[in-house]
């Protein structure tokens, strides 16, 4: 668990002596982590595989060196990290909600949470019966709002930050979508073949307008430690 | 926990010293529990609320009384009962795979996951790219084997019981259901209001050919104990 993980990466000797500055002191951060599940009955509903192990993890870490965290959070099996405000939601409309409550508020919003692209328009609130005669069934969804995109159009956005899991193309895909959302920073990581989803370790490829760092495959908590620093020398250049 | 459940119930003076007994000695049980989730793509899938809790309290519950478990357990967040084999399997064309390696070598089969009713036919290998100019998706998904009334179908069956999981309607819908299927034994309980799926306490109609048997709410391993009442009961009548 993220405790344990922040308990052992601060007692590993070579970067105690950093990790315990409070360098983000008076720094406002609003994070999404974990997947949003979408209904479709009482019973049934659309999800994907995001833990929300990475998004807690740079909570943890923001927290720990002096942040004041908001972390916004999908269904996840996660304890919530020391010093960090949770807020639960399920489903991507709450998360909008809350995130469009919160943003101006803050100097950095990461959207770190896997957010359902497509819902149900109209969950059925009884349990929709299998019928004896019908092989198929046909669901049709319509879109989402795109939670990070919006924030990154708002005159009174914060520093935004997103993430792009992707199976292939992993930097064009993610370039592109950083650019078509308009966002500050985003960090792309390799799903499938053992990598992103449902695993402990991760590798984060960062971009920004002007610098591309990989960061290579680490456990959550120590590369959530590695993007705050890459964060932090970008805000600086930002707001330097 | 599961493994705190049963120790709370063996401590309760009450019942003690029945529930020691290895009345199911020499038994072969087979459980299925949990969820399926059938994948759309590597990150999204169709899942339902089901946590497990119930099949593997049964399953825990039938190992303490001396019979011998194979617990089939869909993806779910429990431990392993003591004295039970788990197979973990992730959708229902998996689920059923393993049910038909093992039903014909049991007594009896108890079908308490919440198998998903229909899959995508043929789920992408990449990712399902959002695309801007698309505002619905339509998802065309076609029906799941029912392994439960299969299984129900084969000459060398053992003896066959079902769950129904309804949110309205819950004596009439399962009452069909049990003969519909085939099945010897339907064990029904109503969903939403608190009940039934994500919570720790349950209720459950008992229904056979003969009899209609409510189990009042309470903790699931409990009910687990009182279900096993009924189930030996039922078996003792079928054989003798």
């Amino acid at each position: 668990d993220i405790a344990r993980a922040v308990a052992a990466y601060n007692s590993a000797s070579a970067i105690a002596e950093t990790s315990h500055q409070q360098t983000w002191l008076g720094k406002k951060v609003l994070i999404t982590a974990g997947p949003t599940f979408e209904d479709l009955d009482p019973v049934r509903f659309i999800g994907n595989r995001s833990s929300g192990q990475m998004g807690f993890a740079i909570a943890a870490a923001a927290a720990q060196k002096g942040a004041e965290v908001t972390l916004i959070a999908g269904p996840v099996n996660l304890d919530t990290p020391t010093g960090v405000t949770r807020i639960n939601v399920r489903s991507a409309m709450q998360m909008f909600s809350q995130v469009q409550a919160h943003y101006a508020s803050v100097d950095i919003m990461i959207g770190a949470a896997a957010v359902a692209d497509y819902r149900l328009a109209q969950p059925s609130s009884h349990k929709i019966k299998k019928q004896p005669n019908q092989d198929e069934l046909t669901l049709t969804l319509i879109k989402n709002p795109d939670i990070i995109a919006w924030v990154a159009q708002q005159v009174d956005k914060p520093y935004v930050v997103g993430f792009a899991a992707e199976t292939q193309q992993l930097a064009d895909y993610a370039r592109q979508k950083r650019l078509q959302k308009g966002l500050d920073m985003i960090c792309a990581n390799q799903v499938g073949d053992g990598q992103g989803f449902e695993v402990d370790e991760n590798a984060l490829l960062v971009m920004t307008a002007t610098d591309e760092v990989a960061l290579p495959k680490q456990a959550k908590y120590s590369l959530a430690v590695a993007l705050l620093a890459q964060l932090r020398k970008q805000l600086d250049i930002t707001k330097g």
